[in-house]
């Protein structure tokens, strides 16, 4: 039995990995580690997860991770793409659905990247979910931009089915994976 | 007579404030300094601008400027802001005028901060221009957002009249004042 911590300013997220955790591994726990890092500017997730968790580690010196997520919408080049967050509190899901109002081409994915330093390498773990911009907000669960995603294969967005969500989404893959390796070592 | 650089990767940059500098002040020679550099993640202009040139300093070690401009719209809450360069490349003019179909408050905001440094100290200078979004792109002049871009008190978009654009520009009003500066020292 030992501790992880997973380093973000995002309780709905920390929430989110904490039951995923919990439902998957027995001998590791998740602990919060609240952490206020200014972000580099990149259009990788991977190289915004890797600077952080260095910084992370360099603060905690305990095996810790973060996760960068971005929502990718081939209509808008990418937008909002490694800006998600801060997008959201601009302009928001409405401001998104104005940029795709008439637009036939409606795919998207969001994508997880999480990078996980246990103080001598630095693992990273990758989690995409495939889908679709829906037309008009639906549902209130979750959080972000979760009321205007319909995941492939699904006609409710993942705020309309918050289990779906947690059983299928890039967040989900991307921890799983990383608990599949804390699994083994 | 001395040298003062620009650091900057944009050249339409350069050229507008090579212009400025050659009708305002003949003592100093503008020279370009080709820079790359990721910008931190802020809102704030001047903060983006204080880091950029001491970077640029520490590579030049010669007297060097930096400018960060962003445009502000009221009603999408200063988005695009600090992350106009980004926000232009990904969904262009275009994609703001689909934000503010329909919206009456048109107001917005060119905001430019310079940061100079001539290795004893860090000065920063502002420059601000108010004015209005259009309904469409009017022009062919400038870039960035200039074709969508009405200044206050008039009725044509700065990239319809490139000359109002270089006499009352937020750029042109930072530099006046980094010229003014520079006249005295």
């Amino acid at each position: 039995m030992h501790d992880v911590y997973f380093a973000t300013g995002n309780l709905n997220k920390f929430k989110e990995a904490d039951e995923i955790f919990k439902r998957n591994i027995d001998r590791v726990t998740l602990k919060h580690f609240n952490f206020v890092h200014r972000e580099i500017r990149s259009d990788s997730l991977e190289e915004i997860a890797r600077e952080a968790v260095a910084a992370a580690y360099a603060q905690l010196r305990k095996p810790v991770f973060v996760e960068d997520t971005g929502l990718f919408i081939d209509a808008l080049n990418g937008f909002p793409g490694t800006y998600s967050a801060w997008v959201q509190k601009k302009i928001g899901c409405i401001g998104i659905l104005k940029l795709m109002k008439g637009e036939k081409k409606r795919s998207a994915r969001f994508e997880t990247c999480i990078a996980f330093n246990n103080g001598e390498e630095t693992h990273v773990f990758h989690g995409r979910c495939e889908g679709t911009i829906a037309e008009e907000e639906r549902g209130k669960s979750g959080f972000g931009y979760d009321s205007i995603f319909v995941p492939e294969g699904e006609t409710t967005t993942f705020a309309e089915n918050i289990e779906l969500k947690n059983k299928c989404s890039h967040r989900y893959k991307s921890l799983l994976e990383l608990i599949c390796y804390l699994k083994n070592v």
